[in-house]
């Protein structure tokens, strides 16, 4: 069983906790401004759980489907499935009031009981929140009722197996509640590894990842992860959906890619096959600088268009690489800087290349790298960054702390387009916020374009904490829409925080189309009500 | 403007003929038995064109949009837009009284007037099949009424340009009617290629290929036709609809490859975004010999899963190798049988491999090869094959002429499975048909599965030429669809042929959610009826 108390901060208890260095601190200060700590977690008993809205009939059909243990209704377990991972989100835990708490957590068994759980919800027209590590950082598992009387958190986490490998055809199939560490482990055992390292790795949940289109860290070498998936199984109030019964095909649309990206508001994925890997051999972490941004993304297009990126590609800009030295100290020294100087670089840009094995393309690569004046850094950056991995969200638990106001967001468009998206989104966040520290990097790179990954930073407004970043928000979606080539999110998803952007992006036709979609997998609307603007 | 007399036979006017040397005609005869030859490509003449359907009113709203030069009604214009190029099809024109002749055939200028030759179709309710090059081999473009008073075919020969080039992000935009060749000429001049060279591609266009998920004999290096598409533009009953800003996203589930595949059922793709390629340097083609089909897939599953396929990657089973032999003449000399024997191959089994520059790739594959008991046949081969590549569909017509049944047909499924399905799908053929010459490739290869390609030929019965391949293909099909691993389709499309076996791939959520995305954008029907058993 879940500790409901984890959902009050990122960090999981065998994480090690990522308190910042004075050092550290000082330095922020002096670039964002003074800080006003305070508002830390509130307990749970500082919220109101109102009682239960599940019908007494309901409740007992849903005993009878999982059993007396698995539905749900303490406050903790309540509160403990409430929302999701954005800077929102935890701020809602620290300002009581805005919570939406599900009525009823139940967890089901496996695939079976999942269609038997939302058969129940049809018939008695209650709203069904699929959760897997709950990590959504858009309010894509905000419990909304939409017109529903009540709505149940349907939490997966006991879907938990790895159903069978296949490894001749490289294709394991996994029940959608394995979180990707467990996914990991259970593939190691075959000699096999899956790839997808995001940053929620620690609590994710393969289902999470097919529901949401996320891309990993390593996405340069293992693809999306909707590249990975080549089956899913849903459950849907119409019934269950099987999809992929061949690598590739002509039979129509490509209806998994319909269902992968859903955001749960079409069906519950119960199951997701997915393409393996050999456990690489050897893995090489190493860091580049490169002089000003444009020079850094352009090296890594000439790379993506040689098909020559490493597994992990990554190239920071001006601000975040700045930051990556002053934070990690040593690095950021004068001699450093004097060092890269000499080398032409006075505006350094730090690339982190991450190799798993493939030598012979590394060597190609170094060419490429050399043409575009890049330094090498050695391993050390490179490592290090890898230690840190997924201490990005811990750290917000910190800097939350810290009276800090923190948040990501992320885009993606074409290459001939990605230095105005970077100017325009990195202006509307100056202009929105009083002194705030802009960071991007690129970790994701194609033939044809690339995402770009803000980091905010700024001193929270004590006085006005939610409007502040709403605002923000609202100037860096605006920009992104506004350019006719930038995507509202390349990897986060729509959840509710997109969906205002989204007609902009896949037209009325396209919203005609996933309404549609939508009666046909849910005539009642049960499903995640409000996501996606469904 | 089209000639019509093309539509006879697929043989374009620019190529060369295809006419079997005596030699191969004998072999043929001796694997098949005696052929009755007969039944010619009948005239135009012979065959009843019923007056145009069209309502007075609808026609002067069409000649409003498109001008009355292309507004056409005559029997030839109409008979040349009439069906696609199935082996059906082909008959269909030397048995005259099957066929399905549109009412009248609408070439629109540009995406604006497609939009407008909707409207006018959808308020006269007149069905619409939108045509490119007319290749399809499963009835994608057969004129049928459904449950309208008249059928126009929308031939988009006009919309015919590039629109534009991105040389730095690698994108083309593309009209939708632009065929294969002009498209390579045109990129050519910028110094790019698609690298999309399906068997098609003398006629086919790049809206067709988007409409049907294509896939290239270069696939392996350039991918399906559906990974290059990173952006359509459609008209719909529904109004226009634009889909793709970005090379990846989040932003719900990926609508682009809805539209993709859909087969006009959705809407008239108008323009196509696609992914561009440098040109190559050098090109380097070569033949290898392996032992026995399974180790010949075999080594074909390694180098798909080093990521080291050629750009072009074939490999024949040992029916269709003899076929290269025989029809090629002189390897299949008894010398040859002894070479290869000598070298431990009693089973030949023929490998094709393409190579666009990556020398490196292609040391390390010959690698792999070598392990797998390959024996080189240098160049000859692989300059043979790049020579003939577009001449299947010529022969085809050569062999009908003789009276042979010669059809092809295709399925895709994970490694694993292939050998299994290979066996199931040969012997329903062998079953069907009298003494049929069944051969085989594998030409489309991923990390996970394959494509199974197989080519039939058989003495035609000429007191039931169209029951007897019927009987075939629908054996074939069951065959297929009853292994829950196969797909109906890997590249040919639904069209009306595959439309019964639809249900047992995607489920009946899956057509539950096609109609209902049909509805949505085509409200009355009139989008190519009857296709996608929509």
């Amino acid at each position: 069983m879940v500790d409901h108390r984890l959902r009050s901060a990122w960090t999981p208890d065998s994480a090690e906790t990522a308190a910042l260095p004075t050092k550290a601190v000082r330095w922020l200060t002096r670039r964002i401004g003074r800080l006003s700590p305070g508002a830390p977690p509130a307990p749970d008993s500082a919220f109101v759980v109102p009682p239960s809205r599940i019908p007494e009939k309901a409740r007992a059909e849903l005993v009878e489907v999982v059993g007396t243990d698995h539905v749900l209704e303490e406050a903790g377990e309540r509160l403990g499935r409430t929302g999701g991972m954005s800077y929102l989100d935890l701020l809602r835990r620290r300002y009581p009031g805005g919570l939406l708490i599900p009525d009823t957590v139940v967890l089901p068994a496996d695939p079976e009981q999942v269609q038997r759980v939302l058969d129940v919800c049809v018939a008695h027209d209650i709203g069904v929140v699929p959760f897997g590590g709950g990590t959504s950082v858009v309010g894509g598992v905000t419990a909304l009722r939409g017109d529903k009387q009540a709505v149940v958190v349907l939490d997966l986490e006991r879907l938990n197996r790895l159903v069978s490998v296949d490894p001749t055809s490289r294709l394991a199939v996994f029940q959608a509640g394995v979180r990707a560490p467990d996914a990991q482990r259970l593939l190691a055992v075959h000699g096999f590894t899956l790839g997808h390292v995001p940053q929620s790795y620690e609590r994710a949940t393969l289902g999470g990842f097919a529901a949401t289109r996320s891309a990993g860290q390593a996405s340069s070498g293992y693809g999306r992860f909707e590249d990975m998936v080549q089956g899913v199984r849903l459950a849907t109030p119409s019934g269950e959906w099987r999809l992929g019964v061949a690598p590739a095909s002509a039979a129509g649309p490509n209806l998994r890619a319909l269902a992968v990206g859903s955001e749960g508001t079409l069906g519950v994925i119960t199951e997701v096959t997915v393409r393996i890997r050999p456990l690489p051999e050897r893995e090489r972490y190493e860091g580049f600088v490169l002089d000003g941004w444009e020079r850094a993304t352009d090296a890594v297009r000439v790379l993506a268009q040689n098909g020559l990126l490493a597994d992990i590609t990554r190239v920071s800009d001006e601000d975040e690489t700045e930051v990556s030295f002053a934070l990690k100290g040593g690095l950021a020294t004068t001699a450093v800087r004097r060092y890269l100087a000499a080398r032409g670089i006075t505006r350094p840009c730090l690339l982190i290349l991450g190799w798993h094995d493939r030598a012979p393309q590394r060597k190609r690569a170094l060419r490429i790298l050399r043409a575009a004046g890049a330094v090498s850094l050695g391993r050390a950056p490179g490592e290090a960054w890898r230690h840190g991995r997924f201490a990005g969200p811990r750290q917000r638990d910190a800097l939350l702390d810290l009276g800090v106001c923190v948040e990501t967001l992320e885009t993606a468009t074409h290459w001939s387009g990605l230095g105005e998206l970077y100017e325009k989104v990195r202006s509307a966040l100056h202009a929105a916020l009083d002194r705030p520290l802009v960071m991007c990097h690129v970790s994701h790179a194609y033939e044809t374009g690339a995402s770009l990954y803000f980091t905010v930073l700024a001193a929270r407004d004590p006085h006005d904490p939610f409007g502040q970043w709403e605002r923000a928000k609202q100037a860096a979606s605006e920009a992104i829409s506004e350019n006719t080539r930038g995507t509202i999110t390349h990897h986060h998803a729509v959840g509710l925080d997109h969906a205002p952007y989204l007609r902009a992006e896949i037209g009325d036709v396209g919203m005609a189309v996933l309404a549609a979609a939508k009666h046909a997998t849910d005539p009642t609307g049960v499903l995640n009500p409000g996501k996606l603007g469904l």
